[in-house]
């Protein structure tokens, strides 16, 4: 059979003309993979009738979008806030596409062709596009300062938008201004007579150039992605005069054994870095961006999946720096963690990046979002003190808020709720396979897929073939790690792609069952934050304990070494979610004194009851202590 | 009798017109206490010979006195540097001041007396000073930006310089400079017709102003300083449009339960503002301010007597927030704390402060500075991570420098140690009182001691009476907190201050033992960074375990439970340390992948000889891995 999809997803390899050259599996697009219940269902909904709305209100009411209408000649005017500002109108637009994609409105086609009109009249006659360097520097003002101008990220997020334009709605009106822009960057920058060598302090225009070359096949786009991963790490940044690190600056992508600086800069540089290895057959780069991620991921990721140890540069910190209550820990690096986590699964193969898409989805990413969907967390810490004082308009002692001056967080939210269905399942030449399981239909190629279930909530997964070829293919079902004891039509799953090859008839059916059952984990001795402390998880969740539901101060509650956590669904409790409980004990309160004495560890107060409820829900109710990790004891 | 004593030190409040109204004791001043031996000799002369020079190189080099010339009219050019270029001068000529007190010289009176003449020169006709706003913004520049512009913190290291230098040297003309700009400021700030409401950014001008009230008698000096700490916490910073947590502007002082904001702004604050208490006799400020110390040396200190948690604004972190590894702990901050302590301890006679002046003392601020006398840490972690990378100039993974971009730290060494003999001992009507233990003398009045003693390396302290009045007085000594077993003259000697009254004959001899076993502590268990971990201390040194001194990889190193300490003087080590050793044992190394597992903190490694040095003493011979706190079991 041959089941290569119309793939729409901005990381799909599949539409590109070298697809798959070392690429092992191909996405199945928006459209093609859809969620029609359940889970995520909810939280598209919102996203899509609230948070889409909401942000246009936002960017109006911030003035990004006055300052493109402003460069488009349309009044007159200075340009206002960021210089990053043309970004968030472009994420946006990604979202509205995607979001049309999935469910097509008119109301939808107009926002997006309403301001894609003004995108395209502010754009230069050379192709050059950032409304607020040519408000206030003009053309003399261009690339003066790209470390921290942000042009190239600006129009990084023009050709994702683009891209996803294309391909949801047929529109190719800014794919024009996208190719345009293109052009006009490969026609400046580079290591050729006349052209400019330097990079932009924020990547995200090496995924952008890879994707538009994948859309219109054209290879000068990949070529300057190209020059771009490979112009990093040669002093460029640091002959500017600043830290090299912050910029992922300091050593070149194929050399670097780990991930730092700026946790959103690096993995945004890491995803494009994967794009572009695959679309040139760079297994030398793709072997370092493999031991990156796996270096990320064992030593500077939380347990929620978040990104980012440090408040000072949003960066991620030495190995094994993890403090729950200082996590920054970003939604956008959440999200470019999945972005990239996404491309080194295509690329590979290799269940450990389904599973890590996964922690960063239902924890990391999602805590980012309020329940009603158009509140955010810019900073997703795990432990929060009941004194916390928010001195820092990102301080999540704030709650979530409807927007921010430094707004990169709401509409990247937006997008990747909007093009979440992209995410469920690839195809391969001889199979489809699940990556994340929900409540919806995978149409890959002649096969259709149906899928059933309550997941995260419960752990079984019914999946049934609507429609299939003749002759064998292979089904692939992701077993989590955690997921021991798994089994598909009752045998044993072990973790990993659990691979089912056969010839189908439509109506087969097969029946996965994920055990749910707590787990209560420990941290590497070398994670110094954590050390004596468990966090709860269930299937795909992290748990955290939020003061609401406590019966004593979260700062002093300890859990008992072997108390069983029970578990119950609560249809009425945050929107529905299952929470555990346990046996704890408080310290004996606030004592006061100097803290460090011989016997400072030896103080055990009375025994209470403990409510956890799932990470990603907290801060719905009321601000309060929050702590994912409990000492133990 | 009366011992009432020449106070020359900043913090006295015995030279003052309105002292002890509710100061309980005075100051012993530089030059009639003087440390002449032991350790703390040997950081005062390399601070005399090495440092003090090299620092008039450093504000040559950095262009701090090229300002001061070009204001005074001397050559022409822009000022370089950051706004606040003049204070570290002035926290320059304080310290040579300071010098000159204890050990007089020609060289340094010439170097004073340049210097003060170029000072002289730069202040405006009607007193203003500030060379960098002066040649910068011109007349029409002054305060108008006061939260950053550090006008008013320059003016306060000057009137601190200015009162040092009559006070040591006699020499006038600094004062003289030091009033025209406080009678300037006097004029110009307050909420009299025509004056300006408004305080400055960063604190220090309270203090100054209550020393130099206390130098000339001038009342409208503590008026105005009262006025600025009553200022605060009233808007004035957020109406400028920033966070007032940052500034300690969120609350008024005598409202506020805590310490927050930049660490060493807070500390200088609530120094000027117990100042301002003493003076005025404001007994609510006084208890305001007890409580706030003790908030913060009972949930917001580190075992080094370092302050401040976060690296984002420098600032103190929410309570029992208190990362080894990312511990800000500025140097200046421990400065400020000692300041502020030793106020509250003549105000107040309470012996935690000074214990508290001493654990900042051996530990937080020492390690500032390099045993050579004259490289620093501006930031003082007590972890270090063996794969840290220096992303930033003032990272301690560089090791200690010669100067910083930002230079407050050098300096503000600078003075803290060549005034140090001023901390040792008070008077007050019926009695001296020994506070800190240092070979030397103290003249209090018609008293006279010699001290002899090995401390912090031995425990004994033999204190000759060797002038005295007829008649009886009280010898009291502080026995520290951690002394327990404590004897004077063979009696027992609990915490607190150990009061000896009687008639006193020349000759007469006071023999105090203070127990130095070491000693194995722990955290209240709401300090969450450091669980299930333990200190070293001995004496009044808390331990440090370095990389270069230990057989297997400080990041993953164990204490056993019940290992015992054995201690060792080796003279040949960091100049003569004590070093103590126990036995400890590895983790299981680097395993790869995901970090948080059910069995995640099961895994025991081999057994391995652990090494301690003092704290103070780490990074002298290389940068490498620290632990102040190790993990035991």
């Amino acid at each position: 059979m041959n089941t290569t999809s119309q793939a729409t997803h901005p990381a799909t390899t599949g539409k590109s003309p070298a697809a798959g050259r070392t690429g092992r599996w191909q996405a199945v697009g928006v459209g093609q993979a859809t969620i029609a219940g359940g889970f995520w269902a909810t939280r598209q909904s919102r996203n899509g009738e609230r948070a889409i709305p909401a942000g246009q209100d936002q960017l109006e009411a911030a003035g990004n979008l006055q300052n493109l209408r402003l460069a488009a000649g349309i009044g007159e005017g200075e340009a206002i806030g960021p210089v990053f500002a043309d970004s968030d109108v472009y994420k946006w637009l990604e979202a509205v596409a995607w979001e049309y994609g999935r469910n097509p409105s008119d109301e939808m086609l107009k926002r997006q062709r309403e301001l894609t009109a003004v995108v395209a009249a502010a754009q230069r006659e050379d192709g050059y596009l950032d409304s607020v360097v040519q408000l206030r520097y003009g053309d003399e003002g261009r690339y003066q300062q790209l470390v921290w101008s942000h042009e190239h990220y600006c129009a990084g997020h023009l050709i994702q938008a683009a891209v996803a334009q294309v391909r949801c709605t047929g529109d190719r009106e800014l794919l024009e201004v996208a190719m345009k822009l293109a052009d006009h960057l490969v026609a400046t920058f580079g290591d050729g007579d006349g052209q400019t060598v330097d990079v932009d302090g924020h990547p995200v225009i090496e995924m952008a150039l890879v994707e538009l070359y994948r859309e219109t096949g054209k290879q000068d786009y990949l070529d300057l992605a190209k020059w771009f991963v490979e112009a990093r790490g040669h002093g460029i940044i640091a002959n500017h005069g600043h830290e090299p690190a912050y910029f992922s600056d300091r050593l070149p992508v194929r050399e670097a054994g780990t991930v730092e600086g700026h946790a959103v800069r690096a993995v945004y540089l890491a995803a494009g870095a994967t794009d572009v290895a695959v679309e040139t057959g760079d297994e030398e780069l793709l072997a370092a961006l493999k031991k990156q991620f796996e270096h990320m991921w064992s030593t500077k990721t939380y347990v929620t999946g978040g990104l980012g140890a440090r408040w000072e540069g949003e960066a991620f910190g030495d190995e094994y720096e993890l403090p729950p209550d200082r996590a920054y820990a970003e939604t956008c690096a959440a999200i470019g963690g999945i972005q990239w986590a996404w491309r080194m699964l295509l690329a590979t193969g290799d269940p450990q990046y389904g599973d890590a898409i996964e922690r960063m989805l239902y924890n990391g990413f999602l805590a980012g979002v309020s329940l009603s969907g158009s509140e955010y967390f810019y900073v997703n810490p795990l432990q929060l003190r009941g004194a916390a004082h928010p001195d820092n308009n990102r301080s999540p002692a704030h709650g979530r808020r409807g927007w921010f001056d430094c707004a990169c967080c709401p509409p990247n939210i937006m997008r990747t709720l909007s093009s979440l269905d992209g995410y469920l399942a690839s195809t391969s030449a001889d199979g489809v396979q699940l990556h994340q399981y929900a409540e919806g239909t995978v149409a890959a190629g002649e096969v259709a897929l149906k899928v059933e279930t309550n997941y995260p909530w419960a752990g079984a997964v019914r999946i049934t073939v609507e429609q299939t070829t003749d002759g064998p293919w292979a089904l692939e079902l992701r077993i989590p790690g955690w997921a021991e004891g798994a089994t598909v039509n009752g045998d044993e799953a072990t973790a990993g792609y659990h691979r089912i090859e056969r010839s189908w008839t439509a109506g087969d059916v097969v029946e996965l069952q994920l055990p749910l059952a707590t787990r209560v984990v420990g941290s590497d001795p070398r994670v110094d934050a954590t050390r004596g402390c468990v966090a709860l998880e269930r299937g795909p969740l992290v748990y955290a304990v939020e003061q609401v539901d406590q019966q004593a101060d979260v700062d002093d509650l300890h859990l008992l070494p072997d108390a069983a956590v029970a578990e119950s669904h609560d249809p009425g409790l945050l929107e529905g979610v299952t929470k555990l409980t346990a046996k704890g004990r408080v310290g004996t309160g606030h004592r006061a004194g100097w803290p460090f004495e011989p016997d400072a560890e030896d103080r055990v107060g009375a025994e209470v009851d403990v409510t956890a409820i799932p990470y990603y829900a907290w801060a719905n109710r009321e601000i309060g202590a929050l702590r994912v990790w409990l000492p133990r004891g």
